[in-house]
């Protein structure tokens, strides 16, 4: 099991202006962290702006921006930029379509450790999918530390945010996908049919999949489980169910 | 995919006697500190003991020491203690013949990263492997954040460390049990008969299967790979792969 060498693209944004421009300018961000108490006429518009873009906002001692910051300039706001450039939905079923295959998409319900995401986005390269959707609010998004898990894959793989998964998955099952998500309470794995246009929705580490998003599934699937613990780890749930789908689809 | 509440059980050991006693004792040491430039007579004492344990010794200045020490009195060496015990070779046999079921191993060889090796113990249990083997150089031993990772399988599933882990196999190989090794060259898992009494052994985030361990493999299976980079994350390939063997036995 190699892991690749492969160039990490990251950036802390530092200063009320700077970080106000990347938002207007679109740039995903991924954490914001602004002075406790800090009330200025800059700080509400970089808050107007956390707040229209879905990012998640922490209060924090001077003392913890000047241990985070590189410039020393922080000015009491300081941003971590995405490490890579988000996709849209439409470049997924776009690379589904130029390898002539039914779409296979895996979705993530709010996980929120980078290992594990970046973990599933190595699998979704090498198991064949065609990307990874994720949703905005809470859960991690492309961090340095998301690359470098990923050992390259994210250079390949189409990442897409949204806002809403389960409006994303009612767009989609337009274009014909249909979905089956990843539950203890599913029917075996093995007993389902999984080929043809298939999104695999995975839950997050805490709660599993949502109740609104789990509604929006046509099937849900469980990995046989005979042990003591709950659950697999959420990239290794991943993993095992992609290649299941894969199995079934050769 | 819930994560479970559980216990930590982690111990710093600080003090020349301390580390000699728990030397002494077999407690598992996983990490020693030493001040770089002591060569007094316990300190020697104490780079003997490292070397028959196999302990990886780093030598580090004072700040260091000041810094991760929890009483102030490290007298110059500092030492991480295994957070559980590690088991033996034959309690894992013990619980395959107690379930009455053909031993189902797990074989890691030099995984250096606590989050895959506490996804693999969760995994393994699971998965209903009976139990996980790891070499005793270099690789992550059972840490805290292993225990973590492993949401609460550390308590059932046993874990052996072993100085030799061709050797291991050889003594395995003599209770009928055979080996599969992940490979990228081998044959695709689905081809191959995955039944029995089974040792799967999986490398190293860096380097794969060793050589000499890769020798003792009576199979070598490889996960289909359809992407663009070259390896799945170490904790995935155990995943998929264990899951096959479930498939196959089932």
């Amino acid at each position: 099991m190699k892991d690749e060498e492969f160039e990490i693209r990251s950036e802390i944004i530092e200063g009320r202006n700077a970080v106000i421009e990347a938002f207007r300018a679109g740039k995903p961000i991924d954490k914001l962290f602004i002075l406790d108490g800090a009330q200025d006429g800059p700080i509400q518009t970089i808050k107007r702006e956390a707040k229209k873009h879905g990012t998640f906002v922490r209060f924090v001692t001077k003392e913890r921006l000047d241990q985070m910051s590189e410039t020393g300039k922080h000015q009491g706001v300081l941003a971590y930029a995405a490490a890579y450039e988000y996709a849209q939905v439409g470049d997924i079923l776009a690379a589904a379509r130029a390898k002539n295959e039914p779409p296979f998409i895996i979705l993530l319900d709010n996980i929120e450790d980078p290992h594990n995401l970046g973990a599933v986005i190595r699998t979704a390269n090498l198991a064949g999918a065609h990307g990874v959707i994720i949703p905005k609010n809470r859960a991690v998004g492309l961090t340095a530390a998301v690359a470098r898990t990923s050992a390259g894959a994210l250079n390949y793989t189409p990442v897409a945010r949204v806002t809403n998964l389960g409006k994303t998955m009612e767009e989609l099952k337009k274009e014909g996908v249909w979905f089956v998500c990843a539950d203890m309470d599913g029917t075996t794995m093995y007993d389902l049919d999984l080929t043809g246009p298939i999104g695999l929705v995975i839950g997050s580490e805490g709660a599993g999949v949502g109740r609104l998003v789990k509604e929006k599934c046509d099937l849900v699937a469980s990995i046989p489980m005979k042990g003591n613990i709950d659950s697999l780890n959420a990239s290794v749930a991943a993993g095992v169910l992609a290649y299941e789908i894969v199995r079934q689809r050769a």
